[in-house]
Formats: C-alpha cells, sequence, structure tokens
C-alpha cells in the first residue's frame, strides 16, 4: 500500500489521519473534501491550507451540492420525507453523496486505500464503510480515529510533536451544515431532558420578532423550480428558502433517533428550507394526488428514509422507488404559498391547474350530479357488509 | 313504522327534521344529542329547549366524553395519528361515538327508525348510514336533508309555518367542536389557495404575545394521567393542555383531506391539546420504544386513520391494531415537558425511567463495552454484501 | 336516449336484455363481445348468430387478449400475484380489459347507454359500473337484470313470446374462461365443505398417470418469452404452457375470497399457465433481486391485487406501482425449468446471466474474501444492541 | 475463564471443539444438545455417549419441542408464514429457541462462556450470537470452527490425536431435522439449476402410489386441537399430520434465499406438516377473518418472518405483532379437511361455526335483503369518483 486517499475535514480527527497516515505508515496522502453546501469559499480555503499544513500530496474540493438535490434531496421531497415524522436526513443524505464522490475520486487517483477520521460511535462511520466497500471493493479502507481511540490530547501532542500548528480547542458543540439544514451536537443532546442552550443555534437576526412575510413556492413535477415566480434551479430555491426563513429560527426541533449502530442518539437541527418545501409540497399532493397515491407513498417512505439513513441508499429497492416517486409526481405542479414567521411557518393555500379540488367536478359540502344522495346511501348499506357479516357470525364483541 | 329517534344538534337542519317527521311522516320523535366533549350545559339546555319547541317526545343529552377517549382517542395517541401527517381527526372520532350512542339510545327506546340531518355531500352521512346498519339493522334510517335537498329558505317557511320560531341566520362558518379538537369549515375552505379568515378562528387571548410557558404532561404506558404533576384523568388531562395552549392559537392548520365520497374536502381546524399530546407522546415513544416497533406502528396508523376517518370503526382489524398498539405501550412511561407559544410549541425534552437513551448501557458518541469498532466494520463489511454482489453481478448501473 | 351498445355473451341473461332493450325501450341495440382468449372462433360465431336472432343493429367480437396481457398479466407476472396466496385474479384481469373495450366501442359508436347483465350479487356488476363511470362518464350504464331481477322461466317466457328461441337449459356449474385461467361456480362452491364434483373440472387426460414432462420457460425482464427454447410472444407462451399443463389438472385449486360487496365467495379454478409462470418467476426472481426488493414488491402487491379485484384498476396508484415492477425487472431473466405431473408442477431450478447466487463473488456455506468470521461476530454484536439495550432498561419480560 | 457451555450436536465439528476447548483452552466443557423434535432417544444416546468420550464434564440433552410450538410456531401458524412464499423458517425457528434454551441453561451452570461450533458462513452462527449477547450479555461466545477455519482433515486428525475416534465420514448432504421440517443441503443445492437426487429425500412409502387419503385438522383459535376427531396437544397434531403427510412426500420444494450474511443460499426442505398446517389455517382463516384482518396480517407477517429468519425474534416489535395475531385468532376456529397424495394435497373445505360464508346472512351469487341492486349501483358511482375526478383534472393518460 503506498497511496491513500484522506476524506478530510481540517478538524483535529483529519488532521491527525493526515500526519499519522504519512508519518507512521509511509503512505502518500491525498486528501478531498466534498461540499453539499455547507461550506463558504472562505472555510474551503482554510480547510485547503490545513491540508496542506498537514503535508498533504494533494488535496482538492469536490462540490456535490447540484448532485446532493439530483439523486437524494429531490426524492426525500418527493416522498415528503422527515425521519420519525421529525428530522429530514440532512446528514444521512450528504453522507451518501460525499462517499460516492470519495469513491469516485480515489478510483480516478488509483490510490491503494481510503481513509477516514469516523470515529466507532456514530452513524457515519457506517455509512462511510459500506459505500467505498460497494463502489471500490478493492480499496481498502483505513479508520486510524476509530481504532486507535486516542484522546484530543494525545491527537493534539502527537501534531504539535509533527509540527501542525493549530487551535484545537473544541467547540462546544459540533455542527454539520449543508443544504439540506444544519444539525448541532453538544451538552445538551446528551441528555433526553434539556433543550438545546439558545447560543448553540444559528444566528436568526428576526427570531422573536412579530415580522411576517410570505413566500410563494412553484412546484413543477414535484420539483421546487421558483420562488415569488423567479425561475431558479431546484438547488437555487432550496438556498433562497433558507435565507428567507432561517432568520425567523423556523425548521428548529430536536430529534432523538435510533442509530445504524442500535442505540438512540438525540441530535438538535435546524432545515428551514427542508421543512418548509416538505410541507409545502405535501399540501400540493394532498390536492393533487389521489388518496392511494398518498397512502403508498408514505408505506414506502417509511423505508426509502430508514434505507437512507442506514447508509444503504445504494441498495436496489432504493432505484424502484424512485421510480415510483417520479410517477406519482407527474401532475404536482403548482404555487405553493408559506408564511413565515418567527419560529414557525404556516402553508397558507396552493394554487395548481392539477389542484384536484377547485376542478369544476365536484366540491366539499355542495351536492353534485356526479352523485346523488342514493348513490351515497347504497354506498354506505355496501360498506357496512362486512362488520354486519362478522357481527351476524362472531357475536358483538 | 311509529318512532324515530332523531340526532338533533338543534341547527336548522334537524330542526327541521323533527318538524318534518312528525308532521308529514306522522311518526313520534325523540331526539337525542351526545356530546363529546364541545356542549356547554348552557349549549345543551338551548338545544334541549329547541327540542322541545319542535314538538319532540323526548329529549336527552348523551355525555360520552369518557367513551370517546377510551374507546377512540386512547388510540389516536398510542398510533400518534394525524391523517396525512396533519389532521387529528377530531370529527371522524367523535362521530363514531356518537353513532354508536345513538344506536345504542335508539334500541333502548325501541323505535322503528333513526333519523340524521346529514346532507348527500360530506362524511358523516356515511359514518352514521355504517354504524347504524351495523349496529342495529333491524331500525330503518331516514335522511330528510339528503333526499330532499331543500334550500335553507325551504326549511325556514316550513319550519315557521309549523311554528317553530327562531333565529335561523346562517353563520358564516360551520364550527364543529370536540374535545380533540374543532374544526371550521367556511368561505375560504372552499377554496385551495385561501387561509382562513382571523376572525373564523377562536379566542385566542395570548396570540401574538411574546408570552411563553411550560407545561409537563406524564404519560403512563402511553395515556395521560397527570398535568404538571396533577395526577386527573386523560380526559381531563386533554381540556386542561387545552385551556393552556388554546389561548396562544397553538394547533391550528388547515387540511386537505379524500372524503368518503371521494372528492376532495378542505377545512381548518385548531387542536392544541390533539397536536400537542400527540407530539409529546411520539417524542416519549422515540425514547422508549424500538425502531421496529415505531416503523410497524407507523404502517399500521396509516390504517387506523384512514379506516376510522371512512367510518370503518367496527371493522374487527381495528381491534387488532389496538392490541398491536397496547402492547407497545408498556413502556411507554414518563413525563414530557413542552413550551407554549404564540401558534407554535416545542418539545423540550423528556424524563423517562424507561428511557432508552439514558440507560447506562450506551451514549450517542461515546465509544462503549457493549461493542467495539472492529464490531462495527464487520457489521458493515456485512451490510455491504447485498450491495456488492448485485454490483458484481448486475453492474454498476 | 335511442342507442345502446350491450354487452353480450349469448346466454340468457344478455339475449333477454338484448329483446328488453329493443322492444321495451325501444332502443336501437348494438351488441359486443370482447374476447380476453376464453372463446374459439366458433363459439364466437355462435354468439354471433344468437346476437342476430336476437334482433340487435350490429353485433362485434373484440380480441384483447393482447391487450389483458400488456396491460394487466405482465403486472401479475410482474407482482407475482396470487390473491390470499391462492388466486391469480383471472376473472378481475378480464373484466377490466373487456370493460375498457366496451367504453372505447361504446364512444366509437357513439351510443347514449350501455348496458350490461350482470345481477346485483356479484364482482363484475362492480368493476362494469366503476370503469364506465371513469371512462365514458357521459354514457348512460342500464342493468335490467339487477334492476328487475326475473327469474330464469321469466326471462325464457319473454324471449319465446319475443321470437327469440333458444336452448335456454342452466347448465349445471357456470364456467368463466381466459387465457389467465377458468373459473367455475356451482353446486359445491355454495358450500364450504365440499370440493368441486370431479365432472365439474376441465379435461385433463394426463390426470392421474405417472406421466412426467419438464418444461423451460424463458423470462426476460420478467416478462415469458420462450417455451423450451422457441421464442414467441408471452401471449403465445401462456397459452403453449396451458396446452402442456392443462391435461396434468394442475393449477386447480378453490378459493374463498372477499367479494366486493363484502360477502364472502367460494369459487372454483383451473389456472395451470398462471400459476406455473408465477411460481417460475418468483423463483427466478429470488435468484435476482435484492431481499428489499422482494419484501417492497410483496408489500404493494398486496394492494396491486386488491385494487385490480375490486375494479379500481384505472386507479393512479395503480399506474405508479407498476413503475415500481418495472424498476425491479431489469435483470430478472433466465430460464425456468419446471416438472408437471399429475395434479402439481416443481420448479427444478434456473439459469440466469443475472443470478446472484452463482456469481463467483460468494457461495453459501463458504467462507469468502468478502467478509471473514470476525465481520460476521462483528455484525451479531452490532445487530444483538437494541434488544440488549431494551432488556437493561425494560426488564426481561 | 474456567467453564464453557458447548452447544454439542455429536458431528466433527462440535466435537473437536469439545476437545479443543478443554486441551487447548484448559476449560472445563460443558455440553448440552437442545432437542426441537429432530432427535430419537437412540440419537441422544449416541450424541450423549460422544460427548462423554470427547471428555465432557457434563452433557445433558433439553427438550424444548413443546417450547417451540408455544413460543414460535403458534405463531407462524397465525402468520401462515412461509418466508418469500415458499419456506416454512423451520431452522430459524429451531435456532432461536435452541439458543434462548442453551443461554437459561449456561446462566443456570453458571459458566464463564459458551461455545457453538458455527461456521462463518451461515445464518446460524449470527442467530445464536445476536441471543447470547442479548440474554447473558455477561457470558462470553467461542467459536472455534468460525475462527480457525480448519479443513475437516485438521479436524479428525486433532481428535485422533487427543482420543476420540469415531466415524467422521462426511455425509454426501447435511440433513437439518426438527417437528417443523428437515432441511437438506448438498450437492445440488450449491448450484441454481439441479434439483436435489431423488436419494437425497426422506423415505416415503407412498410417493408414486395412486394412494389417497382425508384427514381432518381441527383448529381452535388459530391451533391446530385435534387430527380426524382425536383432541390431542399442538405439537401431537403436528406429528401426527407429518407422520400421515410425510409418506406421500408432501411438502417438498427448494427455497432460494437471501441469509443473514447477505448473500443468496439454496436449500431443499420438506415439511409436510408445516405446508399443510399453513395452508389449511390459511383457507379456514379466509372463511372467518374480515379482509382487512387478512391484508394487516400478510402485512405483518412479512416482517415477522424476516425478523425470526435473521435471528431477531427477542425484538420488541415480535411481541406486539404476536399480540396483533392473537386477537385474530379468536374465531378461527373449525375442522379442515385436506386431501393427502403423491406429492401434493388439497384443502377440501372448512366447517365452522364461525364461517362467514354459511351464514344465513348471504350466498354469493345471491340476492339478498341485507342490500339491494340499487345500493350497488350506488357504491359504484361513488367507488369510481376518485378516478373520474383524476380523469377530469389530469386528462386521461
Amino acid at each position: 500500500m503506498n497511496t491513500v486517499l484522506l476524506a478530510f475535514s481540517g478538524g483535529l480527527d483529519t488532521s491527525y489521519c493526515a500526519r499519522y497516515l504519512s508519518v507512521e505508515r509511509g503512505l502518500v496522502v491525498h486528501s478531498v473534501i466534498v461540499n453539499t453546501g455547507g461550506f463558504s469559499d472562505a472555510e474551503l480555503q482554510r480547510i485547503d491550507e490545513r491540508a496542506h499544513a498537514c503535508g498533504v500530496a494533494s488535496h482538492v474540493a469536490l462540490d456535490r451540492t447540484e448532485q446532493l438535490y439530483t439523486s437524494v434531496l429531490r426524492y426525500l421531497i418527493a416522498g415528503n420525507i422527515l425521519k420519525n415524522a421529525t428530522y429530514p436526513l440532512s446528514v444521512s443524505a450528504e453522507r451518501v453523496v460525499q462517499a460516492i464522490a470519495i469513491a469516485e475520486h480515489a478510483r480516478a487517483l488509483g490510490v491503494d486505500a481510503i481513509a477516514h477520521g469516523s470515529t466507532g460511535a456514530g452513524n457515519d462511520q457506517v455509512r462511510f464503510d459500506v459505500i467505498f466497500r460497494i463502489l471500490c471493493p478493492e480499496i481498502e479502507v483505513l479508520t486510524p480515529i476509530r481504532d486507535q481511540q486516542l484522546s484530543r490530547e494525545a491527537e493534539i501532542a502527537y501534531l504539535t510533536e509533527h509540527g501542525v500548528a493549530g487551535d484545537w480547542t473544541k467547540s462546544a458543540y459540533s455542527v454539520n451544515q449543508g443544504i439540506w439544514g444544519t444539525t448541532i451536537g453538544g451538552r445538551e443532546t446528551l441528555t433526553s431532558n434539556m433543550p438545546l442552550a439558545k447560543e448553540a443555534w444559528g444566528e436568526a437576526a428576526k427570531l422573536g420578532t412579530a415580522e411576517r412575510e410570505t413566500i410563494a413556492i412553484t412546484f413543477e413535477q414535484g420539483e421546487p423550480v421558483a420562488l415569488d415566480g423567479v425561475v431558479m434551479s431546484p438547488v437555487d430555491v432550496i438556498r433562497a428558502i433558507e435565507a428567507r426563513a432561517r432568520p425567523y429560527g423556523i425548521g428548529r426541533d430536536m430529534h432523538v433517533g435510533d442509530t445504524i449502530i442500535g442505540i438512540k442518539g438525540r441530535v438538535a437541527f435546524e432545515a428551514a428550507a427542508a421543512l418548509v418545501l416538505i410541507k409545502a409540497h405535501h399540501v400540493l399532493e394532498k390536492h393533487t394526488l389521489s388518496k392511494w397515491q398518498l397512502n403508498l407513498k408514505d408505506q414506502l417512505s417509511l423505508w426509502y428514509g430508514q434505507l437512507l439513513h442506514e447508509g444503504l441508499f445504494l441498495e436496489s429497492a432504493m432505484r424502484s422507488i424512485e421510480a415510483f416517486y417520479r410517477d406519482t409526481q407527474q401532475h404536482v405542479s403548482g404555487v405553493v404559498n408559506v408564511e413565515l414567521a418567527s419560529e414557525r411557518f404556516t402553508v397558507l393555500g396552493i394554487t395548481s391547474p392539477s389542484d384536484l379540488m377547485r376542478s369544476g367536478f365536484a366540491s366539499y359540502g355542495e351536492m353534485n350530479r356526479a352523485w346523488s344522495g342514493a348513490d351515497v346511501k347504497g354506498f354506505a348499506a355496501i360498506a357496512a357488509i362486512p362488520s354486519m357479516l362478522s357481527r351476524s357470525v362472531h357475536g358483538e364483541a
């Protein structure tokens, strides 16, 4: 083994890996960071500098924000997917796309190994391991942090000893940011009862104010294609909604979930655009899809979310669910008005050429030539039969 | 046919029915109203007077609030049931319990017929028809309003002619209230795009204020048994939460759903206690149930909600789902803190002896004697196999 | 109303309808029969003659066997659909395709009404009614038999009186035949305990013999495309398998099912080709699909079968399930060997370029470079965690 | 570590383990075999002798056949569970019960470790590992065969060297037998296309004969309680059916399944009693349960079977599914007649006081006072509305 591609975030763990793999394992270390919308150019620049400070042979930043949307977020919207009715799977979605990009880059570089800095305690290690095994089984996967379980102090000492200076102060919270949301872990998320400290959340200039505004999101076949009538790419719609909604503190919540490892984990997140888009899309679907489409979508979405969460995005069944989703989205087109306000949003209503409610065919609460009272009477008479039958035979219990 | 029991609300339609059935059909008319938490004593008194003004032979008000909780709401909480992730099925739940009470009362009275004032355009007619057919198939069901499709003017003229005075001015909105929520229909709900007019919502003294308060809901085996440490019946917990949360305008939303008849219907609702309780209960479950229990509950809840909505509460499969729910609730005990504020609420956290997160067994993000990094590596290696296999045979597509 | 298109089978009921609609309703009666593989040319010729004897203005026989395969059977195979693990939905599939063809023909003719001869007691009336309402809501549907509930004697008397001679002796069993199977109802199917009388089943020359033969069915992307290496259309594969398997008495069984009306109905059927194809296809899928694809297909197939059975083939969600199925069938290609013998068949094995079992990747029961014993140990350690956790907190119960 | 409990089958692998753990690891070795109906007294005697020949400190044979029925088979019958519509999960069910018995015995003995002889290639290793981790996490699990991957020759040499004589000839097929069926692996099951050689199947005196006989199975609340009217325990009913049906070669098939490890595995099995009981029970359910009960049972059974197969029997959700099943079985009582013949069986019919078909309420194909033709017309009119609506808005595609 001569060369390794290191998934590099610029933090303590991956800086340690960079030096360790080079010094102790004698490998030529290439590093890569995959941006899925969470890093600014300045941050990427700092990470690049840090990589080189750690002595990597090459470093690149790959932008896969577009890819994240096309291959995952599009379906999370189509499926209205919130894990346990709460969490938009921001991190799961990012990790999958990052792992795929890293695997492709590793193959392009022709390295012998891929290294990632995951510890042995979280979800990400599994997502990375699984996807690397599937996409590049010929490439070995190295996980120095998981294997060595060093303390922060030991890592810092090692880096200092090997000439990498840096401010390694641990931040009070670990934050992961991408276009589909920000997750925050720290003191309170290790408890079951404490809400996140105020200062741990992001900036929110309009939080607590009485300000309100209305945005209009245009969907075409289930994809967000315009904001307030301005046509833009779906990624740009997401960013634009985030820019409008996040200052209100919209989309903040805490989620307790089943980790892939099987223990429970609690995390705080803010995902203004994700929550607004999913709710807006769902309301539009309630106007444009049949009850059976809605119901079967809900059933499949339980699995799409769970398999994505568990790193099984490459499972073939996921492609079949996506085919199902695509078929359902043909008429999910229209404009959804959403009111933004401090720490909440409200879907005000929709307009759609495919709206099954405003059809001229029938209006709720009004009789109509499409059916008569006698029809409903007959319908009810037939609908009652199975239970009538059951009672007449099994008794009343 | 000599006698009829009329489901009587005191409104124009059922007042018309009372007179019509007596005068034109020559029946002895008994009337009944089933209170599921939405009527005050004063309102019930007014309805009683109206019934007698319409000339009924007898009138009773049956209170079935407790029954509503025991036979339906308990399971809506256990199943975290929000129709299409939105609506707590307030009306469906009430109608079912009302229909059952009316059927029992009809049998006790020994009447030949039951009459209800439903039109031919909504869900309730089916719920009533279906349940009467199942529970008392020997009793005929009369639906004068559905059959005759009279205008309001014609009904008023008939009542006036037959000596029933009254102020029949149509209210701008039709409101249905019970302990599981209030639904509101009117001008805007006939559109797809208009939000409900401000004045159509109920009183909400704290709406728009910066006030906040925290409540603590205690669950035992999935049932709400105390508020802020004060033990009370589940019905009283619901009422107490409603009293605390509703002034903030919490739990307001609009729902577009598939009516039993097959068209789409839009309705506004406010259901502070229902939404707070379901979210609080769901968070507690995420701490105390396994991922498979959560997942299978979600699957079953899609059907429990749909069958309830469609008036099929008496279907045997509903009892089997309830047995499933009960089994899952054994350890869903603990206290959930919820912050109430203007137009929103936030679950702050939980404490529970059954909390799977604070177990001493393991903490998220921390390594643990329960497993090693090598175990996870092995887990991931095995988890990758199906897709590795599929790729090696089917190719990369 | 001047003209009507009558779905005409040549039996007593539809012959009565032909005369009745012409004589009593004064309509110009056109008739149509839709062949989905169950009628020989001679039978169609007899039906044609009978139609003209009943005085119809025109009669056509439409062949929709190909259409039956393309729009329904293909998906019943893809979904391995047997209602309640038993019945291949032969009649449901046919009726849907027949109803669609009749609706199209009615529109082409420009008639004012469609008539069908269903009684008020079975499934077919609903399937016809529903599909006509959906596809040609502007055309009225007439159902003289359901409306009048005449006795056979009365119908015969009416026909004789109006000049239609015929042998109207009731056969002991009512038989419905198509390429996806034959159903038989009669004396025993009205009981729960009696098996069908021997003479009620079709001819089966090899039944009870010791003869055996092996057939090789080739599937391509889930569709049957060759038998014993001879390439032919899927419809011809079905016919060829039927010709080979039916003489053995293969595919006979009785099914008790929930009718659309809600009562239970029992029916005997023989469906040699359907059962052989579905089992063969399923075995091929077990070799070529992932566990998640198999599992989710099973979930969706419960609904595809139920909605088809209930006449809801035109429901949009059915198209979405079909999209799911199509995606899964990409690699369901290969040859399946099936042994035929008296009253049973056995899938002997398969060969497929997409076989996930014979992949070189791994063999069951053999260790392999794809994973180590330590990996499995790790996998099991992690898989145990949720229940370990639950026991450590909830106790052992 | 001083003492170990070895799961001992008397075969080469576990004999090797017995010596190895004693000689090389210096442990006091206790051994245990758990009989779930597959071992005769003579076989258990031979295994006992072999254990002592291998120098164990103690050996016991635990009978858990009753327990297998009570805790697993009862629910496999209630759920009509055949993995992938084929395999009755004979081995999965046995292993779970065996592992539980071993864990309990280990705790009673107070040993430091449990050893099992699984290789690294199959399902059983995971089932054992998982259940031991859950039930006795304080006890270490040793797997010498999986760890050392010795050849048969090496194991034999070791045993000979350490004084254990024996005929270690490898049988052509590995056979696993229990009351829920026999599985057979060997030459052909390593291929995808070869059927099992004739001689590999068990004895079947009546196979190929023209003999037939009818048995009558009595179920009470879903449990088999009598055969031909003779009341006996469910375990005895299973044995009695096996004795009657197996000589015909009934219940033979091959299954290709997804192993827990993720590769595909093929196995032959014969499970006469299991297949007869499940089909008989299912037919009885079709007569006594509602369509919704049947449908939801099917959905849950997909998971019950999968989790059992994967060793996750102790998962809490399994208990909740069992509660669901129990509720559904209240009226699944009656007698099912089954005809047995060479290589096939046929359910002839049922009689049951809870039969929803023979109710006096209604008969299939006959009109009835429970509904009118007009009711069905109305039912169909309403059932058509969603698709009418969808077409009127979305167009005809």
